[in-house]
């Protein structure tokens, strides 16, 4: 149970700046906007999750101005971001840690809702599984994801590789992308779209992990 | 890529009964909806499904009134489901056919989505897998369908069996209930809405397949 609007959790930021309690709240769903409702293992929305920031204000210094308060709200983000990547990493049976960027839409919400399609794919995780440079899952499902883009303004890169451009699949040298896909841990899918219908300056990081043999294994001899 | 709105699929319906355009529209519609639009294994769109209906009028004879062509209409509908159906039997992997039923519902729309939520999500597939009548991560999923129904008026049988009665788990012999699952190919999830918000008369029947791993296996290994 794993899936955005956080997964089985509960987190407890503390810090001693002095925050009034509206500014806790903005700096807290900034932070966990961009975190723990940015990662996915199963789709499965947890019943159960919490974050709280406690600010006691006992170092007597209050952020002055926008700037002091942003330094503050992008320190929590950070440690939100570790935390809710350390839950990918540590997702039942993985093998592949995934970072999806989704830029050039224009709401968040798009970027969003394309990015969160493309981790909770069954078939772009087991791809990723089997080392798999497979755009054409990937583009799909950000197809299927409601948007309506136009799809010859859309680009894909996988760990920095173009392997689909303008609406094509581009020549790249898959075996030397699927060899550095076994390799490594990490894979970075890059979806970019340039222009038309829905395209703008917004954009998404949203993490996810592969779907394993182990993670089927793991969840079906187990009770929750 | 076997996800509502069709599978990865052409079909071709044909009849000699003579119908209108409109007719023949309608009666597709009507079917598609209550079978290849109710069914998934892996929740990912396909981008290239097909039904056609051709109609010839060769038999010379046309419905007449509304009671004849809601007979051509249900006719149709059977065919398309057990089409529907057949696609889920041959799943990627699959060791269960799932039937979801979700009844007592104001909508349409309503029932159809938590019937969705509960067959794409990875957590009952695979409980269902490993033959756990696990009451919990169905429900859930239901819970994270977006739909604002009180839970004290949900109920859940699992082939018959009553696990969940409003909004709280029932004593029942889970042992049992486990070997029928492992047993048995077919597996029931009846959910049912009988009072409070969201609630009403419209219900849908939506079939699945379990995640083993051999679906794992398969879709890592093989390039689409």
């Amino acid at each position: 149970m794993i899936a955005p609007n956080m997964a089985t959790m509960l987190c407890v930021l503390m810090t001693d700046v002095r925050l009034t309690q509206q500014q806790c709240q903005d700096v807290l769903k900034f932070a966990v906007d961009r975190s723990f409702n940015c990662i996915s293992v199963d789709g499965h929305m947890s019943t159960s999750d919490t974050v709280l920031l406690l600010a006691n204000g006992n170092s007597g210094s209050a952020p002055e101005g926008e700037h002091e308060l942003t330094i503050v709200r992008d320190s929590v983000a950070a440690v939100c971001e570790k935390l809710a990547q350390d839950i990918i990493r540590d997702a039942e049976g993985a093998e592949h840690f995934i970072t999806i960027d989704v830029k050039g839409f224009e709401t968040r919400e798009s970027a969003f809702r394309i990015a969160k399609e493309i981790a909770d794919s069954a078939l772009v995780k087991t791809a990723i599984t089997g080392a798999d440079p497979n755009w054409g899952r990937i583009t799909s499902a950000a197809g299927y994801a409601g948007i309506d883009f136009d799809v010859s303004y859309l680009s894909l890169r996988i760990n920095g590789t173009p392997v689909f451009e303008g609406g094509t699949p581009v020549r790249f040298d898959a075996s030397d992308l699927s060899r550095q896909m076994k390799e490594s841990r990490n894979v970075h899918l890059e979806l970019t779209l340039s222009g038309g219908p829905a395209s703008g300056d917004e954009s998404v990081r949203f993490w996810t992990s592969d779907l394993t043999q182990e993670y089927v294994r793991l969840n079906s001899e187990y009770t929750t």
